[in-house]
């Protein structure tokens, strides 16, 4: 059965997240009724990155083996024809055998937008954290410093993974691009909730009411408590995931 | 009575335009509701550009007068905490007398987003137009230089104002910025649907089925038929409102 991939980017303001669940719209449902109107029959899909409430994407990549054989270029044009236009899929291509879009993958990138400016823009709230109080962008790149490298994120993460907390984080930090500051990180993969910890932890620094330097101490606590709580979803986009060439 | 400017920054989405209509929610209505509550009787307002539905405003100006002297600070803090996220005070200051939020302008500019990519962008739907064809950007630019000076509008224009349709472009043009394609205009004042009148003008040169040489003669047809329709709303952002210092 040939293998294909999808590429998708989405507004997850009106969405239950990605992961399918009965009686509300997720990403994944409506995916996967369009993919089963297309293909006429049952298609089980796998992704790269299963994306919370509310959460955006950008490079979200999505896999399934058809029945029989799919021109890529109509699957993009009918899907797009079935998805509201909060779903767009980018790119359809046929891929190797065994190409799964979850365990392929090397590494999954994100982005978080934050608007630190006097007053809040009413047309960027769908997809950005307002912040009014100025931030302290240097101790905010000081805390994503201590985020790099291979850690145990237990103090990081909603709940822990069945079976280990320690992820390689590849790279992160924060750049400003006028009132917005955006935080980028890479990672092999992440625990739950782990970019918007990440992210209210470095806020907190930029606030002043943490020390960016205590990172390593919170990490080691390996305790929930020990880190700054979550930054809301809307500001988190899954921006890109990796794979082998 | 003291007199009051506010400038107001809005999501047009959802609302049926800047004029307050019956059993419909526009930014008017709501905003003359939250200061009805606040000054404790009904407050009649003054704006400097009435949009239509779905169109959005970052520099929007409204005068108002009032019974007694008001605090500003505590008037954007109030007003802001009324109203809801699609609709920000930037800020109140207290006017000289007779100032007028739409008399008193000197100049009205408008920006109008064109995102022109391969494939429409989720998060961007609600504050742009998408054309998926490769639009000529110097065609664009030569068109949008034909506006520019002291013209009889009618042919851009939905409804022919009751005096004249005679309006003074300051300026107009466009700038790329990655996907985006940008509009600008400034002048004294617009005729009803002008700015996405030229707009459209605009993208049909820009999509080659129109020459941009032709301005001249579709603004002395003085006939609507001439022109090439109206633009969507929700690309378009009142911007900034000029007045004597």
């Amino acid at each position: 059965m040939p293998t294909y991939r999808l590429d998708l980017s989405y507004d997850g303001s009106g969405f239950h997240g990605y992961a399918r669940q009965p009686g509300v719209p997720t990403i994944q449902g409506e995916l996967e009724e369009a993919l089963g109107r297309l293909a006429g029959g049952k298609v089980a899909t796998a992704v790269a990155g299963r994306t919370d409430a509310g959460v955006h994407a950008r490079g979200q990549v999505v896999s399934f083996e058809a029945e029989e054989a799919l021109d890529p270029r109509r699957v993009v044009a009918a899907l797009n024809g079935m998805l509201g236009p909060a779903i767009v899929v980018t790119s359809c291509a046929q891929a190797s055998d065994g190409f799964h879009a979850r365990f392929s993958a090397c590494w999954r990138a994100y982005r978080y937008r934050v608007l630190n400016a006097p007053v809040p823009d009413p047309l960027d709230r769908h997809v950005s954290w307002y912040v009014a109080e100025p931030l302290d962008l240097p101790a905010m790149e000081r805390a994503a410093a201590g985020f790099v490298g291979t850690h145990d994120f237990t103090s990081f993460c909603r709940r822990a993974p069945e079976r280990s907390s320690v992820r390689e984080v590849l790279e992160a930090g924060w750049e400003r691009e006028g009132d917005l500051l955006i935080f980028f990180i890479r990672a092999r993969s992440f625990c739950h909730q782990m970019v918007r910890s990440l992210v209210a932890f470095s806020v907190e620094a930029g606030r002043g009411r943490v020390d960016p330097g205590r990172v390593g101490e919170v990490l080691t606590a390996r305790d929930r408590a020990a880190a700054r709580g979550v930054a809301p979803p809307q500001g988190l986009i899954l921006w890109e995931v990796g794979y082998e060439p």
